[in-house]
C-alpha cells in the first residue's frame, strides 16, 4: 500500500470514528460542551498523538448526585434515611426532640437537608448501626425498587440524565475505565449502580462507616459501625480517588463546589485531562440552582471553570433530553 | 442443527476448554491441587450449570506475601523501609536507641521481623510521614528497580510464583477480575503490581496511612500521614475487600493465618466457592515453614483447611518451577 493510500485510510479511520461519536451522544445538542468531549476523548484514543493515554490509565471519575442524577429537593439518600427513621421511630422515643430526627419526623425536609452530607452521614450512622453490610444492601435494594419522587412520581433510578448515561457509555466504548466518586454513601449506591449506569461495586468510591468483621453463630458477617471512617467529599474526593483508584483520573464530571478539589486535582496531572461541570439551569425540565442552593451548591468551581479550563455544560442549553424516556 | 449435533458441538467446546485449562497452567504439575482449580473454574464458567457465576461475579482474592511471592527471611516491605532508615538515619540520632530503629541500623533482622506487620507498618509510617504519594511512588519504583533480595541475589519481582501467575493469567482468561489483598502496604505494592501481576492499581487492597489532600504553593499534593487508616490483615482483610471491592470473592488464596477470615468470608458465601492455602514446603527451591514462622505463620489455617474444604496447595509436590526463568 502506498503512503497515499495509508493517509487516506488514516482519514477514513478518523472519519468514522468521528461520526460514531456523534452518533453515541444523542441526547447532546451540538455545542461547545459536546465538541469538547469528542475532541478530549479522540485525542487521548489517537495512536501515536502526542496525547494519545494507554487505556489502562484511561480512568474517568463521576460525583453522583447532581451529576448523574438530580439531587433535589434534597439528596435521595436522605430520602431513604427518612424512610428508616420514620420505620424506628417507635423504638426511640428520644428521636421525637432531638436533631436532626426530629425534623424528619416533623416532615422539615429543609432543616433536614440544612444540615448538609455530614448530617445526613450522622443519620444514616445512627439509624443503620449494627446492621450488616448484606442487610442493608438488602434494605436500599428492596428501597429503590419501591419509593418514588415526592415531587416528579418517577422512581429515583428513572431520575437519572440520560446524556450522562450516554458520556459514560461513550467513555467506556473509548477504553475508559468509569468511576463513581461520590459524597454520598458508597454502600448505598452500590446495590443498584451497576443496573442503572454499567458501574460495578468495585468502582465506586463514596462516603464510609467504619466495619468490623465478626463471626455470628458460625456465620461470619461485616458489620456497619457507627464511625465516620471517610467523608468523601471537598478534599475528601481526591483522597478517596488515591484510596481506591490509586491513580489520578483523566477525566472529571461533577456538578457543585463539593467537587472542586476533584476537578482540581485531576486537571493539575501532566497531559491531556479534562474538568467537566454539569450547571443545573433548567427549572422547567429539572431543577435551576448554583450559588445560593443548600443542596449541590455551585459558586467557587464555577467561579474558577474558565481560568482552569473546565468544561461547564448547560442542562437547557446543551442537554435535548433529561431523563430516559 | 439437530439436537445430537448440538450436544455434540457442546462436548468439543467443553473438550477445548479442558485442554486449554491443561495448557494454561504448565508450572503447576498434575495433582489434585490442580485439578480442584481447573474444576472450579469450569463450574463457574459453564452457562446454563446450577454453578455457573455471571463474569461480574468472578471476583477473586490474592494474598501478596507468601502467596504470590516469597516472604523470607522477612517481608520484603521490611528490606525496602530498612534501606529507607538507613538512608535517613543522618537526620534521626534518636533512631540509634529506638526501636525498631535500632534494630534495623545493627541489622539484627530477626528483631525487626519479630515486631510483625505491626511493626512494619510503624517503620513505614515513621519512614514516610510527610511524604507524598507521587514521591513514595518514585521511591518504591527506583528500589524495585536497583534492590536484590539478600539471599537469592534476584530483584524482588523476580521472586513471583511463577505457578500462581499462570493462575491469575487462567483465571483472567476466564472472566475473572483479579484483586490483591494484602497485609503489606497498598501504596507499596501499587506501583508494579501491573507489571509485575497484570494486577492495576484500582485492584490492590492493602494496609494503609490516612492520607490529606493541600494544594502546596499552587500545586496539589496528596501527603501520607503518619497514621494507620487499616491493618489489612486478619479480621481486617474482609473489611478490606467489602470496603474497596464491595462483593464477596468466590476465590481467595492465601498462605497465612492472616488470610484465616479472608478464605472464611469468601468460602462461607452462597455458591460454589474456592479457597486456597499456598503451603510452604520447598526448602530447596523456596523455603519451608508454617506453625512456628515468625513470618507467614501457618497453624489455624492448616488445621481448618480439611473441614473448611480449603485446597492446600503444596509447593515442593504441585509446582514444576517456583519462579520464572
Amino acid at each position: 500500500m502506498s503512503k497515499i493510500s495509508l493517509t487516506t485510510a488514516s482519514l477514513w479511520i478518523a472519519c468514522a470514528a468521528a461520526s460514531s461519536a456523534a452518533e453515541s451522544l444523542p441526547s447532546w445538542n451540538d455545542s461547545p460542551a459536546k465538541q469538547a468531549i469528542v475532541n478530549f476523548v479522540e485525542r487521548v484514543t489517537t495512536e501515536g498523538s502526542p496525547d494519545y493515554v494507554p487505556p489502562a490509565e484511561r480512568i474517568a471519575t463521576f460525583d453522583n448526585d447532581g451529576c448523574l442524577w438530580s439531587e433535589q429537593p434534597a439528596y435521595f439518600q436522605l430520602f431513604f434515611a427518612i424512610d428508616r427513621v420514620r420505620a424506628t421511630a417507635g423504638d426511640h422515643p428520644e428521636w421525637q426532640t432531638e436533631e436532626a430526627f426530629a425534623s424528619v419526623l416533623k416532615g422539615d425536609l429543609k432543616a433536614v437537608a440544612a444540615s448538609g452530607e455530614k448530617g445526613l452521614m450522622q443519620l444514616v450512622a445512627a439509624t443503620h448501626a449494627g446492621m450488616t453490610t448484606e442487610e442493608f444492601t438488602a434494605e436500599v435494594s428492596a428501597w429503590m425498587a419501591e419509593a418514588t419522587h415526592p415531587q416528579t412520581g418517577k422512581r429515583y433510578t428513572e431520575m437519572v440524565f440520560q446524556p450522562m448515561l450516554e458520556l459514560l457509555d461513550y467513555l467506556r466504548a473509548n477504553g475508559f475505565k468509569t468511576f463513581i466518586v461520590s459524597g454520598g454513601g458508597i454502600e448505598f449506591i452500590r446495590p443498584w449502580a451497576e443496573a442503572t449506569y454499567g458501574i460495578p461495586p468495585e468502582q465506586v468510591v463514596g462516603s464510609s462507616l467504619k466495619m468490623k468483621y465478626e463471626v455470628r453463630d458460625g456465620t461470619p458477617v461485616i458489620l456497619k459501625l457507627a464511625e465516620i471512617d471517610l467523608i468523601d467529599d471537598k478534599a475528601g474526593k481526591p483522597v478517596g480517588i488515591q484510596g481506591h483508584i490509586g491513580r489520578r483520573p483523566i477525566f472529571a464530571a461533577g456538578n457543585s463546589d463539593g467537587d472542586f478539589q476533584m476537578l482540581e486535582w485531576t486537571t493539575a496531572g501532566e497531559g491531556p485531562r479534562f474538568g467537566m461541570i454539569v450547571h443545573h439551569t433548567d427549572a422547567d425540565r429539572e431543577w435551576a440552582y448554583d450559588r445560593d442552593s443548600h443542596v449541590g451548591q455551585l459558586d467557587r468551581a464555577l467561579d474558577a471553570a474558565p481560568d482552569r479550563g473546565w468544561n461547564v455544560v448547560d442542562m437547557k442549553q446543551d442537554w435535548g433530553v433529561i431523563y430516559p424516556e
